[in-house]
């Protein structure tokens, strides 16, 4: 399947877990052996996607391809895709819950099981930046790289998630905001009870490594 | 399209985005170069409006043509679009989350990126009015007039919004509810962090302004 | 439309808006001149409802047609049209909002202009009262008899509301989980603001003579 | 039907009531008479489970039949229907308010009829295990075990509820859901009134003999 065909497509599971509302959230993916990516054209709604009118960038966010502008976030993938290597795909949303915990500028802490498996332990918060420059990117980047979660809480905004694909990276944006809604919930009426971070270790290197080597859950 | 088909189409964002329940919400649109808007049928069900259904009122709000009876709002849309030549759409909902804020008599402050983008600063609330005459209408007007603010909590009652045309109107609508859900949940846990003003102005200037100069988001 | 098919038709109105799970809701309908009503038989998933497999029963809860067993609440319907003959339609739901105030034994306060429109006031809450016989319908009946709301919230158990035919009184259990909701979530974060009794009473005037009279919004 | 084809398509039911992200949650079936259960194949979305894609695994969770392998959580199951011969059907999942109270470690209190009809009292809390050996099925199978409860909230991970079959069992992760989110709300804004346990148990007893004796709910 072709890196348009599987972008498009993925953009449904945003809108079928409710991460998004109107145009305002997008994914993109690197085209293997190519500096490029595919992303999200601007303005155009989720029913109207097709591999057909999505646009190609290169690393430096330029347009390659394409009859639409690519999306306004296309600046901070492309910053991601240039000083991340390993990342194969990028996803930016709103998401209710994770977009709340990121308005307090506060860490969801590791208190599921699910949690641990996926982000190994927090998912932390990158900081305060105005769209326009490399600022997002850059605070993706020094959030993310070195750090087990693939999810950023960008403060006062929404939520980044990276994946070896693109695939992957909607998985992360998918699973950040139900721990996001699940662990809010948790704490509305007491304190959630930590896990021990030995626990949190095993738990993520098993679904990283032992498990991952079989089949994705 | 005509305006007829417009209308009758994006009562269908209302029910998607569970902004509304049962027939209790409205969008309206001005038909351009006349004194004229196109507005829901009273006691018409969502899945039942086409085309054909809408009806059309003049700037009084006095049926103009239709078989139903105007909405029951109708005399709040026509006083919108009398006195503020530029708005082409009004939306009307109940929709939850705005609506609680608006049953506290509470702006919802603006802590988003995306609340500056769209609203430049706080959603204000306008005056407890009365169905029945020129009060809501009023209300939404001295609130909104002036105001970046593309929509208005109308005290113990609901959300109206306006827009150049019905779908910015919808467009406005929709993020009203989405900002209101995100900012009650962030608060439910603490405080969020505001935004300084200068830069609700930068994201604020730059969305309406050179980035609305290339395409929509 | 015979009351069979309109009674199993608007178990769909339950299903679209949330208001049940698994088969834990009802709608009945009273067949008009005769002392009979229509009512969803026990078992039977809401995809399955057909108008040829709803149950007919007479006003003391006896099955008089139909191949299912009727609704395990059908004594507390059939009290309810034995005891408020203006009653055309009765509706039972455990939808959560509405159930979580009757779970804290607390009437829903009028602070909304909807409310008032609908309800004329606050939604009260009838006793708590194990089903078997009759002291659910007398709940109902005492608490609704004479009083403006359409709707009861039964005490740690959930909802029934009436109406002058079955889509009326699902109408009603539609807007007492909405008000339900948003009251709900107002409170969450402070005290939403009173509405003049006065206010309340013109409302409820407007909406229930000069408005009806039109037709339904 | 063939217990295949059972437990394929009550995965949608989990889907249909949000229960489930991603492939985030399984479903089991014993089959009649033999010492094997069909589960849900690990990493297969729910919109591509099939009958044939279903696998067989013996109550060791080894695998018998199937070309994927088993769900992450078959030792689970199988620890269940290895220790609790009555049980033939077997479900697990993290939705979101259940997994809330398994977070803080918090038993939900039966303040809700339907609760006492269901699950004849409080849902309780089982420990903190880890994946990978059969600490987490002794933990439910410790937990249930004469307990009237049919799921237990397995702390800082989900639930597991189980049934006499696939069926049942879904019902009771629906249920649980359902209460755990209504309760969850009442407690937001007081405390929900306490039933008696006399009351309890006479609603138990009535829904699991008198009433279970004619035909489901």
């Amino acid at each position: 399947m072709s890196v348009r065909k599987i972008v498009a497509d993925l953009h449904a599971e945003l809108v079928r877990y409710n991460l998004v509302v109107w145009t305002a959230g997008n994914v993109s993916g690197r085209i293997p052996g190519e500096d490029l990516f595919v992303i999200k054209p601007s303005g155009v709604s989720y029913d109207e996607l097709t591999p057909e009118n999505m646009v190609v960038c290169d690393l430096d966010g330029n347009l390659v391809e394409g009859e639409h502008a690519p999306s306004s976030d296309t600046a901070a993938h492309a910053y991601v895709y240039r000083n991340m290597p390993d990342v194969g795909g990028v996803v930016h949303t709103h998401s209710t819950y994770a977009s709340a915990w990121a308005a307090r500028g506060e860490a969801i802490p590791c208190v599921l099981t699910a949690m641990a498996d996926e982000f190994g332990g927090e998912i932390p918060v990158g900081p305060f930046a105005l769209i326009g420059d490399d600022s997002i990117g850059q605070g993706i980047v020094e959030t993310l790289k070195g750090h087990r979660s693939k999810a950023v809480l960008m403060q006062n905004h929404g939520v980044f998630s990276i994946g070896k694909d693109a695939k992957a990276a909607v998985k992360a944006a998918v699973m950040c905001e139900d721990v996001a809604r699940t662990v809010h919930v948790a704490r509305q009426l007491g304190e959630p009870l930590p896990i021990p971070q030995d626990d949190i270790d095993r738990l993520y290197d098993r679904y990283q490594n032992v498990y991952g080597q079989r089949s994705p859950r």
